[in-house]
């Protein structure tokens, strides 16, 4: 027999959770110490409802959590931020197996613990839909806080990589069969190896902490943009059309986009047929940044980032040169 | 025909919202500044499900609210933090009246701005059952974190206010025939009066942050305590008896108590009869904060606080002198 959680008990489920705990984890508070010098600090909160966010045909428990943990590094990274510490909620049916819960523990701190921050808080409660809220707080030098409202006309726009993986991925662990659609292409990569590739990417997506301390670095190393910070942007959590939608919006300019920049991978032409740039531009999920910012620092930053694209300019004329903004607003319900 | 979240949409919940935000809200996340000098940051969260920690039977949605702001500003004043800001994520039936969740938000800001700090961040999204997850960030003074494992033999045990009230409220919403035991006592209340009371213990709980900066007051007006700070202490969240019996266990000592000093309020002898003592001690809710310290502290710290009493004293021997804490253990299921 599974063993649930109401076998196991409130002191069983709090010894459980122990070893994914900071140490920092306190008596009615975690206690996290000062922010660092010039720094300020930032949160960030999300909270995911199972059948709405996650559903077991395509998420494991470990994969639940790790996603859960990468969505809320990922606003971190968004605003140019290194990640302090994250606190998780939990509400729990009953009779939820205890692999199971444990399974989102391990996932979310695996994530956590590769990006050099931990769990410093939380709490668990009984509830009849599996529930987990995120907080999660880091800290940005205060003058290196990516916003997105300062695009200016004549940045490029910059996304840190592909788009569209996640959806691919997604859409192959609702729709096993459509993995007949794929083909050995140019490169030598295997169909299962590409499979196992789009999966990852929905399942273990992978937030851009790397981007914010290469920012630093390129800016030093280019004196003419060291003050005021030259970079606005955000992250493609609701894809790459969206992010680049709400940066002009909130900046009150346009863009003109580059379609032949915006990569479109072989699978997704395989797999999504005349749909492929629709699966781009409007997928989600790719926790990419989508960065405006001058060009001489963009295509020092393109040296870094393999993946990394140019993929058109800012604008003064408030239009998004054919971007269908209908895509990208998800409906409540 | 009451008009639902389903019928509002996403954008006008976002609109319904932003009023009761503060403008530190950001784009990915809320940008807070950096820790006041000489200060650690805290951090507490607590999630609350319909059904589970609230129900319409003795909760309005402006009282869930405030009872879910309550909560964790309780905590951050149980470490003797003050507030820097606080986050809400939100889990949402579509069938949910446009009105409550705006009551929710009115209740929740109510609290928080009645205690000077702010919402500064949240989430919404669709679910099967109403959720509330809440994140609360306090500052605390390096020299003054108030933590449960340093109660010291010779201390005495303070408790800053009564205990009881918020169960007799409860006690009186679910049970309204109750209040037939009520009587005019001693004292010039009405019973009215004193049903609203106890319905507001229940339904308004006051955090105690104003305590912690009365404790800064105290020391700098004691210089011999001074340094290390003599305080140790936790909120009665879960109790009277669950806070004596989690400090004396993270501290490694016991507690003698003095059972003519721990105060039963005329209303709950009435309405508990030979039970009151264990609605005092075991009913919990009440947020009031349970101090250990040198008697000199205690007693000044009376002279500020009308409701407080020295309960007890901190004792070697490892026994809480006759407290039944099977009582104080709050199942999961």
């Amino acid at each position: 027999m599974t063993k649930t959680i109401k076998e196991l008990g409130e002191r069983g489920l709090l010894q459980l959770f122990r070893p994914y705990c900071s140490d920092r984890i306190g008596d009615d508070a975690a206690l996290m110490g000062a922010t660092l010098p010039d720094c300020e600090m930032v949160v960030t909160t999300d909270i995911l409802i199972d059948g709405v966010h996650f559903s077991e045909k395509t998420t494991s428990p470990e994969d639940a959590g790790w996603r859960a943990a990468a969505a809320n590094l990922s606003d971190l990274a968004a605003m140019g931020a290194e990640p302090w510490g994250v606190v998780i909620s939990v509400g729990l049916p009953p009779d939820t197996p205890v692999a199971w819960i444990e399974g989102v523990y391990r996932g979310f701190t695996d994530c956590l613990h590769l990006f050099g921050t931990e769990l410093v808080g939380g709490d668990t409660v009984r509830s009849p839909v599996l529930t987990l809220a995120v907080t999660a707080f880091g800290q940005v030098h205060k003058h290196r806080i990516i916003q997105r409202h300062t695009a200016k006309v004549g940045d490029v726009i910059l996304t840190t990589g592909q788009h569209g993986l996640s959806k691919a991925g997604l859409e192959l662990l609702l729709h096993p069969e459509l993995s007949e659609k794929l083909q050995n292409g140019i490169s030598s990569i295997s169909i299962e190896d590409t499979i196992a590739k789009l999966h990852a990417a929905h399942q273990r997506p992978i937030p851009k902490l790397d981007v914010p301390p290469l920012l630093g670095k390129l800016l030093e190393s280019h004196p003419p943009f060291h003050s005021p910070f030259p970079i606005s942007g955000m992250d493609s959590s609701d894809g790459l059309a969206d992010a680049i939608a709400q940066i002009c919006r909130a900046s009150g300019v346009g863009a003109k986009l580059d379609w032949q920049a915006i990569s479109i991978p072989e699978s997704i032409h395989q797999l999504a047929g005349d749909r492929a740039l629709d699966w781009v531009l409007y997928g989600g999920e790719d926790f990419e940044l989508v960065l405006c910012l001058p060009l001489t620092l963009a295509q020092a930053l393109l040296q870094e980032l393999p993946h990394a694209a140019i993929v058109g300019e800012i604008i003064a004329e408030r239009n998004l040169g054919g971007l269908d903004m209908h895509h990208t607003f998800q409906h409540f319900i």
